[in-house]
């Protein structure tokens, strides 16, 4: 199997962008992506994207053909394949490419991840959102996507391994970082009180405890690491890609304040990056509720069971901190959260943060990045390991 | 790379399958496929799913994570990957799993295809096949799926490239095929006669020119050729899986009667098989309507244009004919159209007949297959050649 390089990453602002379609949001990130590559179309010979539900949220299926057409791509029929995995999509379809370079299928992939979420009304977006969960056992008796997070923030408070204050600070951490990136979603640092004061969700997790609706689209350009310096000198190593599975219906699992499919995918992902947590320099994890970062933090093998909550609080996690950097782009609670686009976006973060180039949010000499993106309530999750060249 | 074998398949009863639910089909065709393979689930390591909208038809997405759940897998974490490309969500999941296994990346693959679409109502079923076409410049005009392959079959008759009983004629090549499989939706041989004077649905395409709505599910198990004796004796070899892309519109193609990304994958496809079309024994080409077939009879280099229709209205495709033998399944026009499905139950079919275990169907003595999926109107399609052993 070869190296992969990544040489381009492209991102869209993200937020309610409801002057821009789904074809523009993708070409936008796509072309910024190859631009940053120094890449003519031609060259690209694969292309993967993640996307959790065009099919309902645009009434567009197919959408790997719609990227390839509108990136001028279909008179050289360029094969194109979608990924959905909910909110792992984007991440998964990195894997795949990651794959496909690796094993010498494709010599230029581009990875593109994008959703356009706001055009339809709420009711209709948190059925699209409770459809990762279990449709006949989970959803389809009444409870919601953020009705399952708050049974986990309720068992890890009653199990005594975080406070509501500690699950509540991942929101602060995140809002800290998202108002150093400009194309965050919401550019605005808070205080825990803002969180725990906001409005109630599904007890105990308030509006500030959830990541928002949003559009927006991330591109990612990969090429065998030998192959690398022909397109440009500012390029990062994927050392891991890895993916693991479980019970789609949380109730089936022994316990819920543990993903074992973080930690699965991420003790394959150390293996064979030949490192340990303690390496990992900038990760990005899925905070699409606040418990579910901290979760991460502690499948992802960064602090042990019932210490991520309190680090997280004493602010050991947010630029300068003496730990792990985490969701130094905002996260899916402050760059937003375009389903299909989150898992992509987070690479393009942790690049950003290899090469040196993440201005105002840049952990200075970082080396290891790790990104972890789950879909349904950790039935699916991607955790990938980039190092710095 | 390696050699990638086929050593297991399974498939439902394709129908109108009110009494079961898209989990309970998905769990029958691949606990049969793994039956045909002698495989314990503990063997699998890696999975990948076609399906094109279960989000919209059973409000289910994650639905990677559904099936290896109710395998019984998710105890060992597979990593599991849903593909969607429209009609040929099937056929490129299936692709990826022979990459999976060609590159060295896994060793024993289960690939499902599966769609639950009789749920629903008609106007509902319709706006989701819709969904394929462009929705900004072709659906959201107003026009149907249906009308873009009329507008095909409309252009083919002016051209004088085929008649409309040229057309009709692949109906009945078809139901003649589908009466003799038991899995058929559709168990009736029928004469030209009755596709002409089917009730319309947009001229010159009737009702009987359309494929109908399904639910079923299909499945495959892969293995590198060299370990596939270790598993069974009845297995087949993978010579090429190919896809190619089109624009997704209609309408920004210079010629609409033939789909250029058939030709592209086609030719890819033989190449690397390292035969021609004259090789081919038996094919399952896409006739989601008459048309579709015929043009793909077409595409793939069996006959000239203009010559299909006439060699399909002579009989000289169906069984004991002189030409390649085409939809020995039915097709999707008899034995049904479950979208995620259809491109899995194609492989299925062609395994089927390569092994010899095809029944009142078998194509006496046939060493090569082929499969040919197409999603949307020909933006995605992919080709598939199987060799017998």
């Amino acid at each position: 199997m070869r190296d992969v390089a990544i040489i381009g990453v492209g991102v869209t602002k993200f937020g309610e962008l409801w002057d821009k379609s789904f074809r523009a949001l993708g070409i936008e990130a796509g072309m910024k992506a190859m631009e940053d590559a120094n890449l003519s179309g031609s060259e690209v010979d694969g292309i993967f994207i993640g996307n959790m539900s065009a099919g309902r949220f645009i009434n567009q299926q197919n959408i790997a053909s719609l990227i390839v057409d509108y990136s001028g791509l279909a008179s050289n029929n360029v094969p194109a394949t979608r990924i959905e995995a909910g909110g792992a999509s984007g991440a998964v379809a990195f894997r795949q490419a990651v794959m496909a370079v690796a094993s010498g299928l494709n010599d230029v992939v581009l990875v593109g991840g994008a959703e356009k979420m706001t055009d339809l009304d709420d009711v209709s977006i948190n059925s699209i959102l409770d459809s990762t969960a279990d449709a006949e056992w989970e959803a389809g008796m009444g409870v919601t996507f953020a009705g399952l997070h708050a049974m986990i923030a309720q068992r890890m408070i009653h199990d005594g391994t975080a406070t509501r204050e500690e699950i509540a600070s991942f929101a602060v951490n995140s809002h800290f970082h998202g108002a150093l990136n400009p194309n965050a979603q919401f550019r605005k640092a808070i205080t825990l009180d803002t969180v725990l004061k906001s409005g109630p969700v599904a007890s105990p997790l308030g509006m500030f405890d959830c990541a928002p609706i949003t559009d927006g689209a991330a591109s990612l350009v990969l090429c065998p690491l030998e192959d690398a310096r022909k397109h440009t000198d500012s390029y990062v190593k994927v050392s891991a890609a890895e993916q693991a599975s479980d019970s789609l219906g949380l109730f089936q699992r022994s316990d819920i304040t543990s993903y074992g499919a973080t930690v699965k995918a991420a003790e394959k992902a150390y293996r064979r990056a030949g490192i340990t947590a303690a390496d990992i320099d900038v990760a990005e994890v899925h905070d699409v509720y606040t418990v579910s970062g901290i979760m991460a933090l502690q499948d992802l093998g960064f602090f042990k069971k019932g210490e991520a909550g309190k680090a997280v609080l004493e602010g050991r996690c947010q630029l300068g901190g003496d730990a792990v950097t985490v969701n130094t782009s905002g996260g899916l609670k402050a760059r937003g959260h375009p389903i299909g686009a989150t898992g992509v976006a987070q690479i393009v973060e942790v690049v950003e943060q290899l090469r040196g180039s993440a201005d105002k949010r840049q952990v200075e000499g970082a080396k290891y990045g790790l990104a972890q993106s789950s879909g349904g309530t950790g039935s699916t999750v991607a955790v990938s390991i980039l190092e710095a060249i």
